[in-house]
């Protein structure tokens, strides 16, 4: 075979059209196929009318694509086309496999080039209008997730250790966090953000404080986003833009 | 006065004109008056022909302008001007002291919206290929930074906890973090990878290890940027791409 083309692993941003970047989105308009995820937003799909479109959405549990599948995808289209999207929801090297295709292209001698995205945790600090950082106040984040996959080998619940604590994926894994911060001595009245369906029409921001989550999070229908820490308080002169809880 | 404009505070992203997103682009082409950092790179000033530049630029010591007068110049701003643009290097949430000026803007009644940016360590990820976390091996990541200005009221060094740390600003202040890693029990091999200039044509990428990094780094020229931890192990299937330590 004469001439791979080249992967292209592209963070697609949070979900709205306009939060992938400028380099994103010409790729997107150049691209021959696109493979993406399940947590890639179907308007972003739009940006890349040409693109033979493949869904390699891994659901957990039943349809489940395999990641080896996927990375025999990626592997197979660079033998036919010349520009190949992998287009991955939030940021490519965050929580996102990223590795494992790596790997499989590297072994087959296909160039690959990485154009970072919006991470969930930023958009969501946008559109809380509340930083992750704060003079004085926190100077560090963390972003975790709880259990990656059913495969997962590790079942330890492991916390980070920050100012600020980002959850990804963080519905009921988020109130066995707050208990365990409770019993390492974080405040109760630790400020908690909560971001459904971030930078979507459909967004809702639910405002409470650690002691809450601990009692548990009411019905969330979207992927929610838990932000934890000082730093997320409420100014006094800030608008108060959540939906209750 | 009738009819204040609307400051939307916007991620320039890591430096390459391109890495900024595709709202952040439109509301630069948009803008009157754009109010920017020394760590926004200059090509991305020409993405904002239209606008009135006012440089804000905080460099440590000389000459800094003082926050409370950044504050002020976005208030006039916004009494002049229909649409005025804040751009921040990086992410606005991030390291950015967002708060402060949010909080300026909301006691003068002005409408903000944010405009998330690319963080430098999602896009020096992006440029060594090693992603943050990987399963089974990372499932957590810090951002940090040890002092922010020399005004800081805490002198503490504090390392956050978490499998993959990134130290914002970290050349000098890098080398007593891997001493305490190293003190806490991180192994001597763990890899670090600094990335300078991150995004532009100057890049350079370095790969040493934990033990290498409490010895010292080599003079670096631009702002760094270190990685460190297991996740960040090249793959034997990955050429190197450093330019040495």
């Amino acid at each position: 075979m004469t001439g791979l083309g080249k992967v292209y692993l592209v963070g697609a941003g949070p979900g709205a059209q306009d939060l992938i970047t400028v380099r994103g989105a010409r790729l997107l308009a150049q691209a021959e196929v696109v493979l993406h995820d399940a947590l890639v937003a179907p308007e972003m799909l739009e940006l890349c009318p040409r693109a033979e479109l493949i869904d390699v959405g891994k659901r957990y549990g039943k349809q489940s694509a395999r990641q080896d599948w996927i990375n025999q995808q990626l592997v197979d289209c660079a033998s036919k086309f010349a520009v190949v999207v992998r287009l991955k929801g939030g940021d490519p090297m965050l929580f996102g496999r990223a590795d494992e295709e790596l790997r499989a292209l590297e072994e087959a001698g296909i160039a690959v080039e990485i154009v970072p995205g919006i991470t969930t945790a930023l958009a969501a600090a946008a559109a809380s209008q509340n930083p992750l950082t704060r003079r004085g106040i926190a100077r560090s984040v963390a972003f975790f997730t709880s259990s990656t996959a059913p495969e997962h080998a590790d079942p330890m619940p492991v916390t980070p250790d920050a100012d600020t604590l980002v959850q990804y994926m963080g519905g009921r894994e988020a109130i066995a966090t707050a208990k365990r911060l409770l019993g390492t001595g974080r405040a109760a009245g630790t400020p908690v953000v909560v971001v459904e369906n971030c930078s979507r029409l459909d967004q809702r921001i639910m405002r409470l404080d650690l002691a809450a989550l601990a009692e548990g999070l009411t019905a969330t229908h979207g992927p929610v986003l838990v932000m934890i820490g000082e730093a997320l308080r409420l100014r006094e002169t800030q608008r108060d833009d959540s939906a209750g809880t």
